[in-house]
């Protein structure tokens, strides 16, 4: 990660130094900010990155009945615990630093970069403890959470089954009430990342289910907590509960964290004397994926985070190569006989740079925008300033899941093409990145699941008010930058242009008329029209905010702005005309014609 | 693959069986092709797919100075050599089927698609073998390019220096010659696949090298034969020569294939009791790299079909995939109690699945079309014909190497994503897949390499002569259709105007006064633009070519066609915008700013 640039986010652009005079984070100051990125920075770079081609050799495998990780995992995340830092965002009060989010979504980026799949265990627990403190009871935070926070117990999101990925409504793990209040669960989860492993005392798994007798679909869904432990009122480790590792899955990356299946009540285990899971209720019943959402919505930017983490380190790595590695002579250059120049010379390589940085630092500004968003949503004074943030925030967070995920990985292939052979062999380590990278546009909910979530749900929520909320937003920005100089006059006038056209074929597409399968046909292509227009309002912002600069950090901001207008946002005319005029093909093929 | 869309563009588009009334291919008829067809399924099927993810698990390893490998490999190309397969395209007089060269690239995809990177130990032997046949003497052929057809010696192709990847201008292997007539050769060589193991009984590298004395620059590369055993007059093998195995690069995919760096002349052995790699020169001195062209331009085709393959195999398991898989409701069903459907019933799962078709089946014509052509060139009988087949080649050659290595990878990531969680686990063959192919745009010549190539030279080569012949060729399809019924017509005319728009905007590049490094500037871009007009032409002739059918093959060709040209074509008109205006982006950018 670039510091400067961080920095440059933070302060320059997102004042974020103007949170400390809240009420919320009155006990901070610029100062404590930049002493919590240093430590992440050093963690990161002496904990993690050491051993992040080790975790791609030498993945989990299973020894005697239990999970074996490189021990390099577990001393970087004691760490990262031992620094409070898994508490970074958290409440005082619950243990935490009670940093503003965008400043811990900053200071995580470093872990992502450094080591994304040790990072994940770290994220999972945090994400865990989040939604316990959000929606648990008081015993639960106390005897569940707290130790999460300290790092001794380990979380995970029970969400997917095998026979349903994406498909929630199609959940069959069942939750069967016992006379002590407590369930027992029985099924089996898929995909659980940091589903089994030896690296804290215990593991709270986060369980969605039904209880039977509800509602049918993703209305009858409860939420439980699960720890692999069962833990006794003094908060001393129990029984084993009768969760089951049943096997690991091996990865294209991301290989350090372990991926699991896992099974619930099939008798293994029988704490109490009785086969099943011992589950305890979180919530409500059948308000189960509410209170999931809250972690998963969470989980989202992270991942939008984590993508653009790995990106970001790729184009710094794609840079220095392009920087040292001299081969071949400008186009035009006849003497064989002149010294060759560095690849970064070339314009194509400039070319590939000029778009990892777009990429890179497009998506670093999304991300730390959506945390700037969930301070304002928390912190700010103003009632109706709370509620548009929110609103942005609910828009935002599947271009901010996708969008990273998208343009990082396409970050991370140029990467490896800079490199040439080297970029492709496992002796460099980009190719790592962009395998790591892949699985972001699949998990916590695919590219079409964020596209659908966008355009069926998050513009028209609420009779538009997300819609609304972004459109003023980006036009606020146009405004600001018609009344600057020149060149920003003329983005200005170009991301207007996109932006009207946007909330056009948004408006189109939601014509009463327009059934709900043409609606949603080519949903994708929107999420991919919105977020480089999105992209590009935060490129502008970004240009914008060097006005008061005339440093390298200036120019080289300014230079990837005009090669994102250049390049890349007229590609979404083609886009949005395809919706614009609803175009069917897809729904017209006959499937087995395929 | 499949077969019937194979034979489809063989015999219903590209109308192949016409060739065997040529004397060159007299003694062929469609059962002879047909029977090597078969023949090829057969042997991918039962001798390279079992083994296709053992190479990848079972990377080459040394020990005792040796390289390991997969046993399966040397049984399975002993299979392929056994059945006469290496000569398939050669002339009969050099021991070959003297198949079409379209057949021959048609029953290739098979061991491509099967096992590509067992396969690339034969594509490397044929390669080598057709350049000896071509620019060898007589004894070289017998002595070098026998055993090599008969699959007893493998080739390689030994360009690349650590220093210098794409710039062969600065390669600095030295060729010393002796007073016997032969070369001694020292340097190193770099990213060489196949460059040492133990499947055949010798290897024989094609090294480029330079006389001492010679001009610098291109024009001052020789040719080298360097076999790994000097072969006595007899054709028993002799002394080890002094080539060595320094070191095998360990790559994201393509694993099964060796790749290594290679020292000549280091002194390990003393052939003849002298240090130095034993050399004959092939061809004239200081023509050494347009014979290498002979075989690059070859294997250029030869990593498009490599690609397309992969692309394929993808496909093809994607869209089982998605039609047995049962996940989620079409858009609209509110009823969670109804049964989920197949995955192939969601729009956005056909809209990846008809982008795949209309990447793979593009390529797959776009790599047989050239196949044809070479045969148009060996046998047409009317001059002009022949050269306007070798001028579109040509054009063709950056095409068909790059768009299948872009876009058919992009196919590889969307049957990842189709897959879902399933598709990033190596558990499954498609993650696998998108790794071998990821090597595409590299090797042979990368991305950056080829649109050079096509906007630097083959545009403007013989006073535009290329660019004429290209457009000539894709305006009498535009011709055809436009006569045609409704459909064609509308997709002729958007043909026709994006030839216009590419053609215009290539005379604008090349205007007189634009300096070498604007003109050269987004070439990159003009390769993308330009293949997708190649291949929204070959998707508008495979439309026509389906005039005739009344099934599902009919149905699936025009479906795709209408997607490409709703979807995929429109993108070229940005990128087209953006080079007819000169953009200067790049150029303008200082590269420490980034």
């Amino acid at each position: 990660m670039s510091r400067r640039d961080v920095e440059f986010v933070l302060y320059d652009w997102l004042g974020v130094e103007t949170l400390t005079e809240r009420a919320r984070y009155a006990d901070h100051t610029r100062e404590t900010f930049d002493a919590v990125l240093d430590l992440c920075e050093e963690i990161a770079e002496e904990r993690f990155a050491p051993h992040n081609k080790i975790n791609d050799q030498q993945e989990p495998s299973i020894a005697d009945g239990r999970v074996v990780t490189p021990h390099d995992i577990k001393k970087a995340l004691d760490t990262v615990a031992g620094a409070c830092l898994l508490g970074a965002g958290m409440d005082a009060g619950a243990g935490g630093l009670q940093l503003p989010q965008v400043v811990q979504t900053a200071c995580f980026l470093w872990f992502q970069a450094a080591n994304i799949s040790t990072w994940a265990y770290a994220m999972l627990t945090i994400a865990g403890a989040n939604l316990l403190l959000a929606h648990g009871t008081d015993h639960q935070v106390a005897t569940y959470a707290r130790p999460m926070i300290e790092g001794r117990y380990h979380g995970t999101m029970c969400l997917s089954e095998p026979q349903a990925g994406s498909s929630l409504t199609d959940l069959t793990c069942r939750a069967e009430p016992r006379e002590d209040g407590t369930f027992r669960i029985y099924g089996n989860k898929m995909w659980i990342s940091g589903g089994d492993h030896e690296l804290g005392e215990n593991i709270v798994h986060l369980v969605l289910a039904r209880i039977p007798g509800g509602p049918p679909g993703v209305k009858g869904i409860s939420l439980f907590l699960v720890p692999k432990y069962l833990v006794q009122p003094d908060g001393v480790l129990g029984e084993r509960n009768d969760v089951v590792l049943a096997g690991l899955n091996h990865k294209m990356g991301y290989r350090g964290t372990t991926n699991t299946l896992l099974n619930f009540g099939e008798g293994t285990y029988r704490p109490g004397g009785e086969p099943g899971a011992v589950g305890h209720l979180v919530g409500a019943p059948h308000q189960g994926l509410a209170a999931m959402f809250h972690m998963m919505n969470e989980a989202r930017i992270g991942v939008g985070a984590g993508a653009t983490a790995l990106g970001y380190t790729g184009y710094l790595k794609a840079l220095a190569y392009a920087r040292t590695r001299v081969q071949g002579r400008p186009a035009g250059a006849k003497d064989p006989a002149a010294p060759p120049v560095a690849l970064i010379e070339h314009a194509d390589v400039r070319r590939m740079l000029l778009a990892q940085k777009s990429y890179v630092e497009g998506a670093l500004g999304l991300v730390l925008y959506c945390g700037r968003l969930l301070d304002e949503e928390r912190s700010a004074a103003d009632d109706a300033e709370r509620t548009r943030a929110r609103l942005l925030l609910q828009v935002l967070t599947p271009i901010a899941k996708s969008w990273p995920a998208q343009w990082c990985l396409r970050a991370n292939d140029l990467a490896i093409q800079i490199h040439g052979g080297y970029g492709y062999s496992r002796e460099y380590d980009v190719e790592q990145h962009y395998r790591d990278n892949r699985l972001n546009a699949i998990h916590e909910g695919t590219h079409g699941i964020q596209a659908i979530d966008l355009l069926g749900r998050k513009v028209v929520m609420d009779d538009w008010a997300g819609l609304v909320a972004l459109e003023a937003l980006v036009r606020g920005t146009v405004e600001r930058a018609s009344a600057a100089e020149g060149e920003a006059r003329d983005l200005a006038a170009a991301l207007d242009r996109s932006l009207a056209r946007l909330v056009e074929v948004t408006r189109t597409i939601h014509t009463a008329d327009v059934p709900a399968g043409v609606r949603l046909a080519n949903a994708s292509l929107y999420l991919e029209a919105a977020g480089h227009v999105v992209v590009a309002w935060i490129w502008l912002e970004q240009f914008l905010a060097t006005s008061d600069r005339d440093d390298d950090l200036r120019k080289g901001k300014r230079q990837a702005c005009r090669y994102f207008y250049r390049y890349e946002l007229p590609s979404t005319g083609p886009q949005l005309d395809l919706l614009a005029r609803l175009d069917t093909t897809t729904l017209e093929t006959d499937g087995t014609c395929l």
